[in-house]
């Protein structure tokens, strides 16, 4: 079976000065994956006329499809629309359904409509137009040389509506596609090549169409096991048997038999049990409730948390003594315990998962480096605290801090009869 | 003066599939740009042989630097470290530097070595080692026919490490660079084309050497003058006085005139000031005290959050009347203005900022849509409260709702004279 092969092009200056992350391609590789289609380069080049040109003659030499995100701005810069008006030897027209869009758009938002955002419903009449639901730039297919150009804006959402509503189903049913399936494991606590070296025999004895990936993530894991071929059932068996062996393998640190986060995993947990949790967060200031939050749904299992970042906070709103604080100190273990207690008491939830440390860069010290935090996990039975150690940048120990924090309750959760 | 112009090469198939986003561009472009290289090509490729192989030939072609991450981890799908020692026909020799920073680093963190750690430490004869201080893979620095070619790890804070203490400054070492200089301005509240159309004359008018680029985000459009030269004093004074102008004409949406994120100037102000600030959070979860202490040194104006998710913590912590919340409802007006109050309270700060919508992608009614959000702020003396309609997914109504809300904050701190 022939293989699909796609080029992402994201267009922008922006992109260049590293103003911008891009999360577009991201997205865009992992759908085009899961049809079957395989992204063998992703390009970023900027608002510059030649290198977008030299970038369509490139790419279109290695690639059926030519992705392109951005440069459909209504500003200067955004020199997109004219090149490839050029480059596909069309005339510009105006698109009556792309009018009407811009129009309403503005009109909804009560916004004055200027004479610039008019010239965003202007395409070359050598493209189909893709509707824009939700902005004002529409997207464009051309094709050429049986290849496939497709322009879209830059902005994530209004990308994901063209690609999910039309790009991909049109991509789809142009090519038989082969058939793809993924199974993936989580793990948590276990370094990547500790995990290679333990299922090296494993990976080794895969057959040729079964492909391994380690995904490493803040302190965890993901291994995921794809299959590529044109039997759905045989697929499935051999797919199914393969990831049994592997999840036997990791048993030790696997997390969840699934492609899910640690925060859907623990809703998941706290839904199937009825339980709530709440959050007291110094160190962390918020993080694992939005964590948690940004979850839909979590309204379910998730009350609310006390962020104390400053010491009368633990004191006034968690009743930490103010003894432990001025003996052991905000980040103890007595003051995590503490906090745990008075988050059961003041959100009234079944679990309560709390931290305390330094992520610096200031404010350690020898007998509490940066990067300390203690973390405790609590329900009304019982709490338990543990020290952890990270040795990054506060942005990193925060996340690390929090990751960890989410798998101690998960564990604390399962090892709970309830 | 001749323009250094760099590609940056990223290896990984998580790249290709979308299981990773790339932020170490990014961080490579903002730094290289700061010391004058200007990024032409950002490719992304997978851990193919003949890709890797291609896209350096490819790269060198129009780049003088070529600075590649990525695939030097120790499973058997890296294959970086092979490849350029064939590339650049090397042999390969364990380095004794990097030798001992692995066994140093096992020592450490007590985890048992094995074979492939050990491996971390060979390098091809040909290139000059670069210390890795955050992690066991070496960089590896290249030349050919001109051309640098610098690998790295991709583990962000290794890549950063490396690039901060030793790239960058053998870079700029190694070339005349330009000098290139930079002032950047904040707006909220205003459309992307709707700015350009404003400023369009003074764009236009702009000399061929400094250059504006709109870097819209999340409701906020970043304005930046870049200025290209040789002589620092005649490029200071022409880009203070065009800033100058430029500050003038958008006086009516400027946040900020220096390259701040909304949660530093936020930050910067309540230092000087002396003030203290809290946070009653719904909708956002926590995201906004996450936000705000994700600053270093946050603890000096930020005592803490009550992240009340359910409406018995908008009751019990924050003291919202249950009548208020049967009549008018949890996201209304009425709650808010009380969760301010009661936060102001509880938290003992001087201002407070709250929020409570319906996020998504469930929960919306025909009287309160999906992306309503109502938002407060207050000091001791006045409450302040706006709603919001936002149509977006989940993650960017919060996002949204957060950084409107931080907005709302800093004016209504700045109309106060404390």
């Amino acid at each position: 079976m022939e293989k699909i092969v796609a080029s992402i092009i994201t267009i922008g200056d922006e992109l260049l000065i590293g103003q911008v992350i891009d999360t577009n391609s991201a997205w865009m590789a992992q759908e085009l994956n899961k049809i079957g289609v395989w992204v063998c380069h992703r390009l970023a080049v900027g608002d510059v006329w030649d290198d977008i040109w030299k970038a369509l003659d490139e790419e279109s030499k290695h690639s059926r499809i030519i992705l392109i995100t951005g440069g459909l701005g209504p500003t200067a810069d955004d020199i997109t629309k004219p090149l490839l008006n050029e480059y596909f030897q069309g005339r510009m027209v105006v698109d009556e359904g792309a009018l009407a869009n811009v129009k309403q758009i503005f009109e909804r938002l009560q916004r004055p409509m200027i004479e610039r955002n008019l010239k965003q419903a202007e395409v070359p009449d050598v493209c189909t137009v893709i509707p824009n639901k939700r902005g004002t730039a529409p997207g464009m297919w051309f094709e050429k040389d049986g290849k496939i150009f497709v322009s879209m804006p830059g902005v994530p959402n209004e990308m994901k509506g063209m690609m999910t509503d039309n790009i991909l189903p049109a991509l789809q049913q142009r090519f038989g596609l082969p058939i793809i399936a993924h199974r993936t494991l989580l793990t948590a606590g276990v370094g990547e090549s500790f995990l290679a070296d333990h299922i090296s025999a494993f990976e080794t004895a895969l057959p040729p169409y079964l492909k391994l990936a380690y995904l490493p993530n803040y302190g965890m894991v993901r291994l995921r096991l794809t299959i590529q071929g044109d039997n759905p059932e045989a697929m499935t068996n051999e797919l199914d048997a393969q990831f049994a062996t592997m999840k036997q393998l990791t048993r030790d640190w696997m997390v969840i038999d699934e492609d899910l986060t640690l925060q859907e995993v623990l809703g998941k947990l706290l839904k199937s049990r009825g339980q709530t949790v709440g959050t007291a967060e110094s160190c962390t200031g918020g993080y694992i409730a939005h964590l948690i939050t940004s979850i839909p749904g979590s309204s379910q299992y998730f009350k609310g948390s006390v962020v104390s970042y400053a010491n009368e906070i633990k004191e006034n709103v968690l009743g930490v003594s103010p003894d432990t604080l001025a003996t052991a100190g905000a980040v103890s273990e007595e003051t995590v315990r503490q906090m745990a207690a008075g988050a059961l008491k003041v959100l009234d939830t079944d679990y309560a998962v709390v931290t305390s440390g330094i992520m610096g860069p200031d404010g350690g010290s020898p007998e509490k480096p940066v990067g300390t935090a203690w973390v405790a996990v609590a329900n009304r039975q019982r709490i338990s605290a543990q020290k952890f150690w990270f040795r990054f940048d506060r942005q990193r120990n925060i996340e690390l801090t929090a990751t960890n924090a989410l798998n101690l309750l998960r564990k604390f959760i399962l090892s709970d009869e309830g």
